[in-house]
């Protein structure tokens, strides 16, 4: 590769080789297979579970702009886009067509897919498979499939059994795991095994309360712990922004050192989902930490205009070679596309502004992107390599 | 509106525009009725209690230089103006003309004023209002009422049989309230009524200490609560940024998300103040629940020639029609012309760019201008609609 | 100094200016005196204990491509710099030449080293003040000096005899301290005397543990409360950003404001280190507590490209003359070179925008630079004068 005389086509090449390159979408979930109302578009333009929470319509805001900006052009729209014009294109266009297109769009080679939250009117990880190029693999999270053991067991003891069972015969198709302890009881979790006494008082505790939903720290630190010494799987956790269960004084990811210093020893990767508004506290963990990842998923399509801002901060300590993309897309296939745009474009403004100013050459920027872009996350899923 | 063909003149068409918004400024205090020594310009300007804490002259600041640059021009001064000619040209002028001067400047319709902390020689909120073009309405602070009526009581008894009277009979001109549990006890309130053997303790317990100031976290639970049930006014959050009685550790917007939930259930809204440098986390929380609004208030003055940069921050996550405009102008009348030039002009900046960007039209970027410096100011307090 | 006409030479007279000024380096450590393997020198440019954390190679982070950037042109390569270019130039240059060439360019006056861990193959105060043109200091570190005489007592009582002989007695070339107190206990210390019995009680137990490691928080906050109380010398803390000891969780710079304010009362200063990603709110404790001073330490080098974006956000609260320069470099000599060099270009970033904008004279700029880059710290330290 040669060096461009000038910063302008440095920037134009660096752009077209990131836009080529094929992600690895690590953390998303599937896309609806049914029209939507507009209220319903409206209502996964944010983390609220109350669309109220806009004030006025989900789309004044980052993420509601950015769709508009980017997904609006890839409807037939020419920017700037308004609200009505875009919910008018998205209706014209069937479910489906969508999916197809916003996945063909967004670049991506293989999609791991997170399924423990999964309505009946989200395509199954099949089909998604047939309307996308992308390879699909599945991310279990650990708090639903212990929820479902829990319903189909008659005591603790007897899930005690079971649970160590179901980790152990997992489906080959699932090469992560997550867990929503940010969720349910904060990121304060043990670092070492509780107790047997401990976890059976624990569950007894849970399974008196209806519906069934497990937020207690000593159950949901048993589960992970089990669950990276029997899977080995690296565990995705979310970090930071998302519905208002997230408790953000207990979401801190420095709670999560002594479950990451567990990990650790086994071997075990754990990556950090979203992290915003803790990126730069996510960071100094990847920093530290041999076997820590982490991504800015959610953030950046949230962020919209701010993504490259957020995505240099994060880079300011995490070692370039520990970055992941996803898209977090729930729903709306147009979110798979921004995702990818959002990542591109970031990465982009964040490597052209190192190659003008000498830092690094473009070969070296381009071997950096790909690490971000696909290779870390093939080495940690162990994906297969075709 | 006719858009206009280049990204330069957009950016003065935007300028122009908002500078003629009349804002409410949902959050401010009095302002000196006497002239200041050189020395009590100074200690007004920083947070601390104690000047020697800049260790050279408090102007050697952001805020420092941001009074100089900008309010240097209303007295006449032409920038870069000197600490030396500032505190010459504002002795030279009467405290009430600085009053009408930098009010008028201001450009606001209706001043927010916290009485709860109100010396002497502050001028009164009558006069306020005649110096003043913008209508005046009061903020009632919940900690300071709480102390004066118990100082007018016999026993704690007494107290929980006259504070609900005192909540349900405030003046019509109060149209908020504001909790200063920051600098009291930290922000983790319980989300649900203290029971009445437990307040009475607490208080016991508080009524024992001379000078009274309420600290017990139970006491400070209790009286927010009741404010809540009794009066849905809204009530205003210090959140972050002040004098050294902020324990940071506890102040974490995080631990509000209690007693937002029970404000919520009474569509109460909760008003998070200046929120720096917490100003993400409180976006989020803005994002997440319908009761919550933000402002960037003390903070955008503080960081001088960082407001662009913190506004843009704090929309990151915050949906636009949830951030409020507020000057926390307490004694120095130039702070509240510096507090409305620095939120038009960051403004100002953040939306230009997403026009030249083609995320919103020029159109739409004024519609959530007026959103953000008034309408949803006046939505949230019922103010006249004249 | 005559006020130039274009903002391009402003830059380039604040430029030169901030190059010229001769730093004091508050904080850093010794410097490698024999040769270093390819993997040793990878090995210090991560906090990590672990190079792997950087999965490729600790080049790969911002940090290692500021090392390329700007200590390459050093050796005599031309950017961008490759990590193997680097590596053979740096192996052809002898350890002590190495030092002498980097501390010069540094430009430094005065070096403060701490010395609390000091392996065999650095070189001694003695040997780096002769190869280097700055005077040497010494910064002795609390917890090490504690565990040295720990080791050498025979009980603790005896100890809590020795330990105050210890503190009147320390070599008049010591003009500081340093608490890892964020790496131990975390940093909720008392702001008041734990009882004798308590003391007792607690080192008791910790001699129990071998190696003798000190983490009790009641230990470290008696050493701490008694080195303030018998020497009054500055007490530097290491804040944010290290390795894996540091517990995010309670690194929070919020929990030191009791161990503040107690030494506020004995007018003794406290330097908190580093700061990182707490750095905003390191900067509002500077703001309002007298004896509070900061700097971006290991911060800056370890940001690379983005080091004038977070002195910018330090100095949106820190108070201009609180601000403190230091390199923290241990080992590699060129970080202290590095580390000057991140210091003037940022602050040279940031005074050229406020001067640009007329915030303030070219004059005040270079005043303010000076109170950053060296007088505060010859007033804190009570350095010579000469």
């Amino acid at each position: 590769m040669t060096t461009l005389p000038t910063p302008h086509s440095q920037h134009e090449e660096l752009s077209a080789a990131i836009d080529e390159l094929a992600l690895i979408d690590h953390h998303c979930h599937s896309l609806f297979s049914t029209p939507l109302t507009d209220q319903q578009v409206e209502d996964h333009l944010t983390e609220s579970p109350d669309a109220r929470a806009a004030r006025t319509t989900t789309f004044d805001s980052n993420l509601g702009l950015a769709t508009l900006r980017w997904a609006g052009p890839l409807l037939g729209l020419d920017p700037p886009v308004s609200r009505e014009a875009y919910l008018e294109a998205r209706r014209s266009i069937a479910p489906r067509d969508l999916i197809s297109k916003s996945l063909a769009a967004a670049g991506v080679s293989d999609l791991l897919v997170d399924t423990g939250f999964h309505p009946d009117d989200l395509v199954n990880l099949e089909e998604l498979s047939k309307l996308s190029p992308a390879r699909v693999h599945e991310i279990a999270r650990i708090e639903t499939r212990a929820e479902e053991l829990l319903a189909a067991t008659d005591s603790p003891e007897q899930f005690l059994q079971a649970w160590p069972e179901l980790l152990a015969n997992l489906d080959p198709n699932v090469v992560g795991l997550k867990s929503v302890a940010a969720y349910r009881c904060g990121l304060d979790l043990a670092g070492t095994h509780p107790s047997r006494a401990e976890v059976l008082f624990a569950l007894g505790h849970q399974l008196q309360q209806r519906p069934l939903r497990l937020t207690d720290p000593t159950v949901i630190s048993y589960l992970v712990i089990t669950a990276i010494e029997i899977t080995r799987l690296p565990v995705q956790f979310h970090i930071g922004i998302g519905d208002p269960d997230v408790r953000l004084a207990t979401g801190h990811p420095g709670h999560l050192q002594n479950l990451i210093e567990f990990a650790l020893r086994l071997e075990t990767p754990i990556c950090l989902l979203h992290c915003y508004p803790y990126h730069r506290e996510a960071a100094l963990l990847a920093h530290d930490y041999p076997n820590v990842y982490l991504d800015l998923g959610l953030a950046l399509n949230f962020v919209g205009p701010r993504a490259s801002e957020i995505l240099s901060e994060t880079l300011e300590l995490a070692p370039y070679a520990k970055l992941l993309y996803s898209s977090d897309a729930f729903g709306l296939a147009e979110l798979n596309y921004l995702g990818a745009l959002q990542f591109r474009r970031s990465l982009t403004d964040h490597l052209t502004l190192l190659v003008e100013d000498d830092y690094l050459s473009l070969d070296t920027a381009l071997r950096l992107a790909t690490l971000m872009g696909r290779e870390t996350a093939k080495t940690v899923y162990r994906l297969p390599t075709t």
